[in-house]
C-alpha cells in the first residue's frame, strides 16, 4: 500500500488541504474521470510525486495544459519486453511518449535462456526507466519437456523470487493441460502464488465448459488468448479479467470488442502481448489500442478505464488508475480522445515526455549477466546431413498466418549418403535447430515447405520458447555459416548468401534482445527484411523472421522441430523425418 | 488468498474437471451473472465450501432449484452489530435467512465500553454463526475528547490486533477534523494502516471540495454519510466506494439511486450502517435494499453487483462477490428479482436457512469478559441537583428527527436551594449523563425541552458514542431509582413511574445488547416504546429511546450533554447550564 513515511504523509494531507504549496500544478485539463466516466475542468496538484487533489491550488511550479485531457496514465496488462527486441530501458524510451507509464511484464523469454539471472537483469534494467514495470515470475520454464531451455524454474526455484516484492504475480499459465490435470508440479507452482498473497496470469486458448471452469477453479485471473466474442463472454462469466490484446503480431482488439457491454467492459483490460518499435513508431502504443476502439465507436472514456482503471484494479496496483486524491501521478495529456495524440506525460509527478520524445537521460543496467548465452557444444557442418533412405518424408507445411503449421508429406532426392538433395524448382529446404544453453551438442534437422527461400541461409537464436537457434537453408555451406557467425555475434539474426554474411543483427541480450535504440533495431530489421526477401527470395508472402521463431513452439499445431527432435503437436510425441513404413 | 492445502486444491480440480463428484449440485438455477449483468441458466457444482463450476455434474447431493434464481450471498458493507442491541450470533440468526451471508462490521460501540476485551467478545462470537463477519478495527475510541468512555484505542495499542488476520481494516475514521488538520495522533493511527496494508473505511458527512481532497489523500477510501447525489458524484470521482445507506434510522438509499448511473455503479455498495430486528422482521435486511433498487427501476443485477461483487472489489475479497470457479459456495436462491424473497441461502456450501428459518443449532460465546460494565461510583439522587441562581438557562432542545438539537435559552422556576422546579405545562425536564466507565462519579445535569415525558423516568446506558448512562425525567427520585435499577441490571433501558419500574430491558453485553433472542428484543422495546407513550407521555412525535441515545453525540451540533458537562458543538466547548451575564 503505502511506502511513505509519516512526514511525507504530514506533507501531503498539508498540500491537499492548501496549507502548503503543492510541487507541481498542472491546470486546465479537462481531466477524465474514470470512476464516474466524466470529464470535467480542473487543475491537477502534485506533491511528492503524489496526486494531493483536482481543486485550486497554489505550487512552486504552474504547467498549463491548455484545455488538454487529462488522463490517468496507460497500463499495458500483459507485455513480453523481450518481444520489442529491446532493452526495458530502450522500450520505456519509446513507450513512455505514447502514454504509458505502466506495464505488467512476464519476461519468460528471457528466464528461459538465462534463469534467474535474466530476472534479476530485468528487474535491475526495470529501475532504469520512468515507466514504471510490474514484473510476473515466468511460470512454464521450460514451455514444454520437448526442448532444452536455458533454466528450469520448478516449485522450489520459484519460492524466494515469489516473496520478493518487485514480483507482482506468477505469470501466464501455459500449461493449462497440467492445470487441468492437476499434476503435482502445477499443484506445486500454483500453491506458491497462493502462499504469498499473489495473482496468477492465464493463458487458455479455446479454453470452454468444464475445462475452463478447471483452469479457473484453480485461481487464475486473466486471459489474453480470446479470439471470440463468445470465449469472451464465457470467460469473463468465470471471473476472468480479459485482456484484449492488440500487439505487433496478434490483432484480436477490433474483433473482441464486439463483446464489450457497458456491464462487462470493467472485467476487460487492454493488453499489446508484443510490441515492436516498428509499430510503436508508425502507431504508437495503448494510445493506438484507445484508437482503435474509439474508431468502433466506443465511449472513449471506457476505453480509457480499460487501460487505466481497471487494470489496476485486476492487479491490485491501488495505488494508480485514476486521477485522485493519494494516487501516484501518473498522468497523459492528450490532445483529444480521438486521435489521442500525446501532448505530455507526468510519472510520479515528473514530466518525463512530451510530444515524441522521452525527456531523461537513460543510463543502461549492465548486460554482463545475461551476454553470450551462446553454449553450443561441437557444432559442424556435418550435423547437418540427413541419413535418409526412402526420401518419404513428413514435411512441416507452413500456412498462412505464419504461426500454425500442416503435418505434410513429401517425396524428396536423396543423395548416395542419404542426405536431402535442394531442387530450386520445389520449395522444400533443410531447418535445424541447434541447442544453445546446455552444451548438449544436440542438432535436430528437419525439412520445411513454403518458405521460399533459394539463396543462402538465415540463422536466429529467437525461437519461442527456449530460443535455441533455428536455421534454415538452401545449402549447408551457409547454414553452417550463418549458425558459426550468430555464435560469434551472441545471438541475434545473421543472413548468409554465398558464403558472405549479407546482413546480421546482434542481439546481445541473452541472444534475443539488441542492447542498441528502437531506431536501429527497427531499421535494422527492415533491411533485413528487404534482404530476406530481395537477396534470397524468401516467400513476399511471408514474415521471413517471424515466421521462424514460431517453427519451434512445440504448444502450437501440428508439426514443429525443436532441438530434441521433429515433433507432432497433436500427437504430443516425437517423429522421423523419414516416414516409417508399417510392417 | 486461498486458505487450503494441496490435497484440497488437487479435489478442487478433479471436482472441477468433472473427474470426480462434487459435495452438492445445485441444479437448475437461473444465475445472476454478475461479471456480465446477465442470467443463464446452469447447474452449480460445490466442492468443499468452493463453487467448482457451473455445467454438468454430478454430486453426492443433489438439490433441484427449480428455476430459482441464484445469486452470490449478500454482503453489508457496513454495519454496528451493536445497533442492533443483539449478541453477533442472534444478529446471524436473523439476516443470514434474508440471503445476506458476509456483513462487514465495526464494533466501535461495545469496544468504546469495553475495549480490546469488546474486540476480543466480538471476534470469538463472530465464529458462532455461519454468517460470515469480517471485523474492522476501531479507529476513534473515544470518539471524542469531551467524554469519558471505555477505553481509549491509540495509536500504540492499535498495532497488535490490526495485525490479526481476522481483522479486515480499521472502521470509519470519524475524526475528518484530525484528518485534515493531520494532528500527530491521527497520522500514526492511519500509519497502522498502511504498514499493515488494510484497507480504511471513512465517514465524512458534507465533506467537499480540497477538504474532501485532504480526507481522501490520507488513504480512505469508504463513506457512508452522503445525503446528496451531489456528495455522491464528488465522493466516487476522488476515488471513494460510496455506501448507499438503509438502515433503521437512515433512509439514505432511494434518494441517492438518482446518482447512479452504469458508469459509476461499480463504485457503490448497499449498507445498512444498522438494523433493528423489528426492521429485519418487517421488512428484512439487504434483500429490502435490492427491492426499494428495483422498485425505482433500476436493473436488478445492478443492485445486486452492489451487494456481492462491488463489495468484495472494495474490500479485497477476492475469494466471493460472485457465482464463478474457485469462489466460496455463498449462494442464494431468490423466487424473482422483483420481490428478492429468499428461498435457501449456502454459506460456504452449507445449506444455513430455508425461507425465514436459520437452520444451524447456535451455541454463543460466553459473554463474561463483556458483562457488568457498570463501573458507577458514588451516584446518588443529590448529584442532579442543580445550583442555580437566576433561572436564565441554556436548554438542549429536540430538532425533529432526533439526531441534532438547537441550543435554545429558557427562564426557569428555580426552588431555594438552587435546583430547578419541573412545571408541567411547560416541557422542559432534566436530562442526566452518569459515568459508568471508569469510576470517575461524573454526573452531568441539563435541561431538555421537546421531549414530553410528564411522568417518571427513564434511564438508558445506549447513549452514542461512549455509551454512558444518560437518564431523563420528571422529578429526581424516579430519575435515580431508574439509574440504580439500571445499574443493577447491568444496563440497558429502564422505565420508572412513581417509584415502580414499570418496564426494563436488560442488557448484559456491555450494557449496550442484549443476550436474548431477536424476538425478545423486538416485543420488549415495542412494548417499552409503547409504554414510554402511554404512560410517561414522552412526545407522540419522537422515538423515545432513540432520541435519548443520540444526546450525548458531541460531533452533531448544536449541543449535547457528556458526562463532563453541557458542551457547545459548533464552538467545541463546555458551557454551564445557566447562562453567564457578561460583565
Amino acid at each position: 500500500m503505502r511506502n511513505f513515511n509519516k512526514n511525507k504523509f504530514k506533507k501531503l494531507i498539508e498540500v491537499s488541504s492548501g496549507r502548503e504549496k503543492a510541487d507541481l500544478l498542472i491546470k486546465n485539463c479537462k481531466i477524465v474521470d474514470v470512476y464516474n466516466a466524466e470529464i470535467y475542468d480542473g487543475h491537477i496538484a502534485i506533491v511528492d510525486g503524489i496526486i494531493a487533489g483536482v481543486g485550486e491550488y497554489e505550487a512552486d511550479k504552474v504547467i498549463d495544459a491548455c484545455g488538454a485531457y487529462a488522463s490517468p496514465g496507460f497500463i499495458d496488462a500483459h507485455i513480453h519486453i523481450e518481444s520489442s527486441y529491446l532493452s526495458p530501458e530502450e522500450l520505456g524510451r519509446l513507450i513512455v511518449p505514447c502514454g504509458t507509464t505502466t506495464i505488467i511484464a512476464d519476461p519468460h523469454e528471457i528466464v528461459n535462456v538465462c534463469g534467474l539471472d535474466g530476472l534479476d537483469y530485468m528487474l535491475e534494467a526495470s529501475k532504469r526507466t520512468a515507466l514504471d514495470i510490474k514484473m510476473m515470475l515466468p511460470s512454464c520454464v521450460p514451455a514444454t519437456n520437448y526442448e532444452h531451455a536455458g533454466a528450469i524454474i520448478d516449485a522450489s526455484a520459484m519460492r524466494r523470487p515469489i516473496k520478493n516484492e518487485a514480483i507482482l504475480g506468477l505469470g501466464e499459465f501455459m500449461d493449462f493441460v497440467g492445470v487441468t490435470n492437476a499434476t503435482d508440479e502445477v499443484l506445486d507452482k500454483l500453491m506458491t502464488a497462493y502462499e504469498n498473497d499473489k495473482i496468477i496470469d492465464g493463458h487458455c486458448p479455446a479454453l470452454s465448459g468444464n475445462l475452463l471452469n478447471t483452469y479457473v477453479s484453480a485461481g487464475i485471473t486473466t486471459d489474453h488468448e480470446c479470439s471470440t466474442t463468445k470465449e469472451m463472454i464465457e470467460k469473463i462469466r468465470r471471473g476472468m479479467y480479459v485482456q484484449l490484446r492488440e500487439g505487433s503480431a496478434c490483432h484480436d482488439l477490433e474483433n473482441l470488442l464486439e463483446g464489450l457491454t457497458t456491464m462487462n467492459s470493467r472485467r476487460c483490460l487492454l493488453c499489446s502481448d508484443d510490441r515492436q518499435p516498428k509499430t510503436i513508431f508508425e502507431k504508437g502504443h495503448l494510445n493506438d489500442h484507445l484508437r482503435i476502439c474509439v474508431n468502433k465507436d466506443l465511449d472513449p472514456i471506457i476505453a480509457i478505464q480499460m487501460a487505466t482503471l481497471n487494470v489496476a484494479e485486476c492487479y491490485r496496483l491501488y495505488d494508480r488508475g485514476a486521477i485522485a486524491p493519494g494516487l501516484r501521478a501518473d498522468i497523459v495529456l492528450l490532445d483529444n480522445l480521438a486521435n489521442f495524440n500525446v501532448n505530455r506525460v507526468f510519472i510520479a509527478g515528473q514530466e518525463v515526455a512530451t510530444k515524441d520524445k522521452y525527456l531523461l537521460p537513460i543510463e543502461k543496467y549492465s548486460i554482463n549477466k545475461v551476454k553470450g548465452r551462446m553454449c553450443v557444444k561441437d557444432f559442424s557442418k556435418d550435423k547437418l546431413k540427413f541419413s535418409l533412405k526412402t526420401g518419404d518424408v513428413n514435411i512441416i507445411d507452413i500456412l498462412p498466418g505464419g504461426v500454425l503449421t500442416a503435418k505434410g508429406k513429401a517425396k524428396v532426392e536423396i543423395s548416395e549418403d542419404g542426405d536431402f538433395v535442394y531442387n530450386s524448382n520445389e520449395d522444400i529446404v533443410k531447418i535445424a535447430v541447434v541447442e544453445r544453453h546446455r552444451n548438449t551438442g544436440n542438432v535436430a534437422v528437419a525439412l520445411i515447405r513454403g518458405y521460399g527461400i533459394k539463396e543462402g541461409a538465415i540463422a536466429i537464436s529467437i525461437a519461442h520458447d527456449s530460443h535455441n537457434i533455428i536455421v534454415v537453408g538452401v545449402n549447408d555451406d551457409d547454414m553452417s555459416l550463418a549458425v558459426d557467425k550468430l555464435i560469434e555475434q551472441a545471438g541475434g539474426i545473421v543472413l548468409v548468401k554465398d558464403s558472405d554474411v549479407i546482413a546480421s543483427m546482434p542481439m546481445e541480450i541473452g541472444g534475443i534482445m539488441s542492447s542498441k535504440s528502437g531506431e536501429w533495431v527497427s531499421e535494422t530489421l527492415n533491411m533485413i527484411h528487404d534482404l530476406a526477401h530481395s537477396e534470397l527470395k524468401v516467400n513476399e508472402e511471408i514474415e521471413p523472421l517471424m515466421v521462424l521463431t514460431f517453427m519451434s513452439l512445440a504448444v502450437i499445431p501440428e508439426i514443429k522441430l525443436t532441438d530434441m527432435g521433429l515433433f507432432d503437436v497433436n500427437k504430443m510425441k516425437f517423429i522421423s523425418v523419414e516416414i516409417e513404413k508399417d510392417i
